[in-house]
């Protein structure tokens, strides 16, 4: 395994495996690795040849409000995973090698970056976005791996990659979760032992209004004010939004029908949470 | 010489070519080729083993009051004169295949784009940004070829390619002119015979502020002043802009130092024409 800081360096080690036609897993990650992101990695070692973890805490995502100063380092526990799963590559660039003075082009997906975390964090996703395609041109993968946690996140770089042409697949892995069905979050830290107790409400509300809609409830309102009511009566949780929208357009939805995701946010202790679940509905 | 309007088709002629090594040069245009796109295809034929034109009137890069519905049209003479110079692939796709329903990412290079043209003609810079990020990723050219004659555009493409990563070398190639001085562009069609000689001030004026500029003169608005009172003596022009810019910034210059480059825009007849001129300044 290789920890590699330098684009330059990155490039020409790459160039060979192309050249060999070796397929090229990518894992885009801010660090601080936990099981969703070894799954990811996982699943990058299985369907590729040469596999590529890259940790960069990007401070273009974080907006004002936002954890940027806190948010978690954890340098020689990510390097020691990333060996452990047998990563080729680990790319770990500084701030300056990814942003050079007077950096201002960026990548936007309009609407979509808009609503549920968008609203709250405006800004974020354009960050999120700007710093993919860069790694996208840095380390032209033949696939990039990504989670179901972050699903709007997820949503808007598909649509990047499909609007803008990058030649690359995406895959989007399945959310992991603690025992007590909390999706796994680097922010997850944030929390005490009680909290994470707590915090275990918001997959259970999203899994018992699956279990609603499936058994015939078509009302987003009474779906939200169900998880609400959950949430609420189970957690010191403050919410931010609970949706229910479109899997694909993100669109609100008041009657449920199709494509049906639910997504939340929440405010508990010094952590802001989310999760999702996906329902199709006929 | 093949003809392609499936980026499917293209990525795959393409696909060999990257797999032997070959080198790729890409020159995007809008068609309605002229001796300044001759001479950027030359350059491209002559540094890379496979050369690929675009032709593809973008209409993102048309703003309101901008000519898109007449803007010249001309695919049989475009694709002999391709042929003629020994193109191996032009690209010539619809705006369907290029824009699908929905298609809402931007790339935008900030500030460089909302100066000289850019002021007047708010989105267009975004427009061929967000056009040319995706021809590079359908066509992943090792060189891309730009006409100095464009002088922002080129600067601003750079900026984006260089913000992003792209991995794509540019080349910059020298304004074609007509015996009189006027720059080529496919808009030059809209003018008359008489018209025609007047434009030739545009280039002179620049020709003599150069020359004054090299004599002794730093200030730009006595330089701008001779340039105005040139262009309004010698034609019915009316003039948009004329600056003197720093010539990677583009910011304004007061006094003259260093890269300078003097851009303008006028409106002639029916056309609206540019041109502009670098001189290094001690």
């Amino acid at each position: 395994m290789r920890v590699v800081k330098s684009i330059k360096v990155l490039r020409k080690l790459l160039r060979k495996e192309k050249l060999s036609n070796h397929k090229i897993g990518f894992v885009p990650t801010m660090g601080s690795l936990h099981e969703g992101h070894l799954s990811l990695i996982r699943n990058c070692r299985r369907e590729n040849e040469i596999s590529i973890l890259s940790i960069f805490i990007n401070p273009k995502q974080f907006v004002k409000g936002d954890d940027f100063s806190s948010y978690p380092r954890e340098e020689k526990k990510d390097i020691f995973l990333a060996k452990k799963e047998n990563i080729d590559i680990i790319f770990f660039p500084t701030n300056k090698e990814m942003y050079s003075d007077g950096h201002s082009t960026v990548i936007n997906v309009e609407k979509l970056s808009t609503v549920l975390c968008g609203k709250y964090r405006p800004g974020h996703f354009q960050g999120v976005t700007t710093v993919v395609g860069k790694l996208l041109n840095i380390i032209e993968p033949d696939t990039l791996y990504l989670g179901q946690k972050d699903a709007q996140q997820a949503i808007i770089l598909k649509k990047m990659i499909d609007d803008l042409n990058w030649p690359v697949k995406v895959n989007i892995c399945p959310t992991v979760r603690e025992k007590n069905g909390l999706a796994m979050s680097s922010r997850n830290q944030y929390l005490s032992d009680n909290e994470k107790k707590e915090a275990s409400i918001l997959f259970r509300s999203l899994k018992e209004a699956k279990h609603t809609i499936l058994s015939g409830q078509r009302d987003s309102k009474k779906i939200i004010q169900s998880i609400r009511n959950l949430i609420t009566k189970n957690s010191s949780a403050k919410i931010q939004y609970i949706e229910c929208v479109n899997a694909d357009t993100l669109e609100k939805l008041t009657i449920l029908k199709g494509k049906v995701m639910i997504a939340l946010a929440v405010h508990l202790g010094r952590a802001r949470l989310i999760d999702n679940i996906q329902i199709a509905v006929k």
